[in-house]
């Protein structure tokens, strides 16, 4: 399966309703939040509480994040080079529809590959914001919550990022979070400051 | 590629922030409205008419449409049964998610194989609203609106529903709006009553 267009006879529809009339609607601007780093490294548990810190403010976003997605919109794709690519391209494309109804989306994959995550950003064409989540390979080995990188070592788990598959970091990501140093409401902060600076969500009361 | 699971090393998350407080937040339930019926029935129309309808009233809304989720998400597929089978299948997956961060999903799309919607309706996991468009063959092929049916007659568009491919009717939909007869108002106050009734918004002010 190739990403190429097959589609011919079809057109864009613009809508009654835009993206301005719910930005408008919910008091803040759609946008996609890419959190990106090794498994292990804390993306799922900040995009979390970032979810939990947006809510309380009245911020309409949505977590999109491997482990639910995997269980639905991906389940029939693997941990191939393409696969992932597919994969994430999904996302991106998925993450791009709820920046569209107004929703912050929060994506929370490893998404190890650069020409991955760019196509995502090339995808989104709203504010884009890369939050790498960086931290050393041995800090996540010993974190191991899943047990992963243990099987991973045993060859359990072929490709597995960082392990026996590439981990490509930002070359310019609009955001770096040092996991091993920052506590988790600290890597929120981090976060909420930028999307304030930036005019996506208002300040805080 | 098939549906199958391939991913196995995965857990479900469950989030903090849960549908309940979304639903809790925007003041209605989360859903999906899956509209169905030949080219040219009318269902994006009264999809999109039913959004600009819900957003007067302040409800959170998103319309998937078979155009504009082509040249995005599902770009790479085509027409063959197995990658319509596919495209619903995937616009299922997300408009379950979309009802998932409390929103309501309408989607708009021909959907012609009654399993392909059944299968929308057993991944959606919450209320289902199917609705079939329905509209006579000769009257959607007069309106013609993109000039489809007379390409398909033609033979420049393969596989056309209705023409050279075939259309499965739902046997038991939620609602059916017979489009040759009702003014689009009257067809979005038919799916407005039901959403009503069965408590997925709150009744108009």
């Amino acid at each position: 399966m190739s990403a190429e267009q097959k589609a011919t006879n079809i057109t864009w529809h613009e809508g009654y309703i835009t993206r301005a009339d719910w930005e408008r609607l919910n008091g803040h601007r759609g946008a996609v939040i890419w959190f990106t780093g090794l498994s292990g490294s804390g993306k799922s548990t900040i995009a979390r509480a970032l979810e939990e810190a947006l809510f309380e403010r009245g911020i309409r976003c949505y977590v999109l994040d491997g482990d639910n997605i995997r269980h639905g919109l991906n389940k029939n794709l693997g941990f191939s080079p393409e696969d992932r690519q597919e994969n994430i391209r999904r996302i991106g494309e998925v993450a791009k529809l709820f920046a569209d109804a107004g929703l912050i989306a929060i994506t929370a994959f490893i998404s190890p590959y650069r020409a991955d995550r760019d196509q995502a950003r090339a995808i989104s064409g709203t504010d884009f914001i890369e939050v790498y989540v960086e931290c050393a390979l041995e800090v996540c080995e010993s974190r191991d919550p899943k047990g992963l990188y243990q099987k991973a070592r045993a060859g359990l788990i072929p490709e597995f990022t960082g392990i026996s598959a590439p981990y490509e970091p930002p070359l310019n990501p609009e955001l770096v979070i040092d996991s091993a140093t920052l506590t988790v409401p600290e890597a929120v902060a981090r976060v909420t400051d930028l999307l304030e600076k930036r005019g996506i969500i208002p300040p805080a009361a």
